[in-house]
């Protein structure tokens, strides 16, 4: 095949890092009803409205006092105090409290003014109009203070924040209806004259057997960006033709936050997605990457925005996605990587990379025998289709090495729970 | 507050054992286009339809010849072949190769009858209608063979497994346009005569003062199904009512595959919905469990369907659902538990838990000076919605231990990355 042609391929971080560097920070911003903001992104700090407790709180049923009037109480010399009412929940209180007094509480209505403190049902005796308290309680004793869970204009969710279910549910016990996250519209166009969709496909394998492929990158891309939180916008299957390719991606890039596309990008063979790029006068051109596999990948800044293009290979355009998509989407939306399940297992066959570059091995993880074993999958060859589905993890060996040997402990990320085979 | 009237409390896993014996495992199915397929469980193997490759395929540019011919080959002792034609991707052959002969061949194309390798342009000199071969090529040389990568009627994708990105890929490439998943339908009530709506509130702060809360349980319930691949179906806020709840549940029973309840479960005080539950008939009835936070969370199966009754405080309701409802709704569709970013990290502080529970410790993990620390947050007092937006990590401790000291190494489930305070 020979990659005579290429240039010099970059190293990885040095791609993402330039490509952070130029890319305007400020995606598209939609104020969603709270419900709808699970998986995304917060677009601006969201701030507590108003303090939690909303006022000082009695936290058990009893009484409510000046502590210092209970020093000294006990079983054998109670205090007593005249009860001048009661306080329920919700309501605002009629009483206040001075010395020898006390004003009878429900758990959660607030304390009357005066008081400082609860002394529980179970510490005291009633009689009519008085009640014996038989303990001291301390100042702020079984009352939760003003503010104490939240205070009013702390940031409750920052910026870049994925908001997760119980992050939903503070924002809606504190009355927020709406909050303004990112919509990161990425469009998605798949080069190759050899791509059908399926929708259009009656006989996939006559398809195959054409020589023809069902156009598989638009479901592995636009799953990868729901996944991480953004919103693919299908444009389109695009034939190998340079003007093709340049029209489209230059009105994409003014509707669009971002452009990812699969195909037409190759190392040393004429390609029409990186020419079309170079056309439209990219701040930065980054053609292929120190990665294997998808040293084809590529990436451009055009008047702020990513474009990405990627192989048109599955496994290859799957393993740019992870290297050089998701990390400049994520800095654009201020988030940083989410972490990873990751598995220590051993390895089954020795794995051989190319130094220099980093490789994204694919593995299937299984224990036996009570160990945990991770079985490298064939990288090159056919096993295009078999690799994606059989494997459950991801082998990432690093530039500075040329892989691992066989019975050595790697660490891999784990896409699914490992199999057992006992 | 006192538990004086409690049950027995069941220990985690025998409840979910014993729910997980009685609940029916089929629950609904939809067939879905596989462009909507992300995330959902798969209701049935699928199976390959065809072999992947077609045929035995060329995956080099050259001469498929038979390979035996070309034994001895080389570049001071050639072997001469006559060329009998081309065959180019999507075309079925025209030619059998017999001793001798050769067909130029594209990569992808299918090789000719007769054939059983290719041999390289580079290895080759070709002179009109005869090509020299430089170097002996074995058997299936530069071919890929039919269903090498898949072979048809082989399961490509279990029941239960939860399709990601490249596996709605591959179903793609195979023409597969339509997938059967499981649809698992939650019925959400909220039990509370405190509750408000969100969208009913004007002042969530004059809410709090009235004695009232905004019904957040709703969201972090939704969220969680949705997050985990599950059909959320709100059906409202019920009051503290027997026979209310009572026909509520009862016709939700026939509508739904499981239904969650948050609040009106206590131990020990008057429970609506345990008791309306109980008037059910429920096959099994787990009246409170041995975790914490949520030792009031129940569950029962009412005609091989799942009933979670869970506590009416978030933390509590949260955690009830990673323990009690996660694990009988993943083994309703036949799905294992997905693996979990784990950290370890040294404990700031003791943490004091009760024996023979499970507790469920939010923390917050950070690094500081190159140290991964694990803050416990507080479990008890008013810091009910602060833990959950501070918490980025849940201490798990077991029931056979008491808590961890200060100083103490500890295993942590990560929620979200840790911060770094260097």
């Amino acid at each position: 095949m020979g990659y005579g042609g290429f240039k010099e391929l970059t190293p990885l971080d040095q791609a993402v890092d330039s490509v952070k560097a130029l890319v305007r920070r400020r995606p598209s911003i939609v104020e969603v009803p709270v419900g709808d903001a699970l998986g995304r992104y917060v677009a601006e700090d969201i701030i507590a409205p108003f303090d939690v407790p909303p006022f000082n709180r009695a936290v058990v049923d009893g009484y409510a006092v000046r502590s210092r009037d209970t020093f000294g109480a006990s079983p054998s010399n109670p205090i007593v105090f005249r009860v001048k009412g009661f306080i329920g929940v919700g309501e605002t209180p009629a009483y206040s409290v001075g010395e020898g007094e006390a004003v009878e509480i429900s758990t959660g209505a607030p304390l009357p003014p005066g008081a400082d403190a609860v002394v529980m049902y179970e510490k005291t005796r009633r009689f009519g109009d008085v009640v014996e308290v038989l303990e001291p309680v301390p100042p702020l004793g079984n009352v939760s203070r003003v503010g104490e869970d939240v205070k009013a204009g702390e940031v409750l969710v920052r910026r870049g924040v994925r908001l997760m279910p119980w992050d939903v549910a503070v924002l809606a016990s504190l009355g927020l209806k709406k909050v303004k996250v990112y919509d990161v519209r990425v469009a998605i166009a798949c080069v190759g004259r050899e791509l059908v969709e399926l929708d259009e496909v009656v006989n996939a394998e006559s398809v195959f057997k054409k020589g023809f492929i069902v156009n598989s990158n638009r479901y592995s891309m636009e799953g990868l960006l729901k996944l991480y939180g953004f919103t693919p916008e299908y444009i389109g299957i695009l034939e190998d033709d340079f003007e093709a390719i340049r029209d489209t991606l230059k009105a994409a890039l003014e509707r669009y936050d971002a452009i990812l596309t699969t195909g037409g990008a190759s190392v040393g063979k004429v390609d029409y997605t990186v020419e079309a790029v170079k056309s439209l006068n990219p701040e930065l051109l980054i053609h292929g990457v120190l990665m294997r596999p998808g040293r084809a990948n590529s990436v451009a800044v055009v008047g702020g925005k990513p474009v990405f293009m990627l192989s048109g290979f599955p496994v290859a355009s799957i393993m740019g996605f992870e290297a050089l998509v998701k990390p400049v989407l994520l800095h654009m939306v201020g988030a940083g990587e989410e972490p990873k399940p990751r598995i220590k297992g051993v390895l089954t066959r020795r794995v051989t990379t190319p130094i220099n570059t980093r490789s994204y091995v694919r593995v299937r993880v299984y224990t036996k025998e009570g160990r945990t074993l991770v079985e490298p999958l064939a990288l090159t060859g056919s096993g295009i289709l078999s690799t994606l589905i059989r494997g459950n993890g991801i082998l990432i060996v690093p530039e500075n090495r040329e892989g691992f040997d066989e019975g050595e402990e790697v660490e891999v990320v784990l896409l699914r729970s490992p199999a057992s085979l006992d």
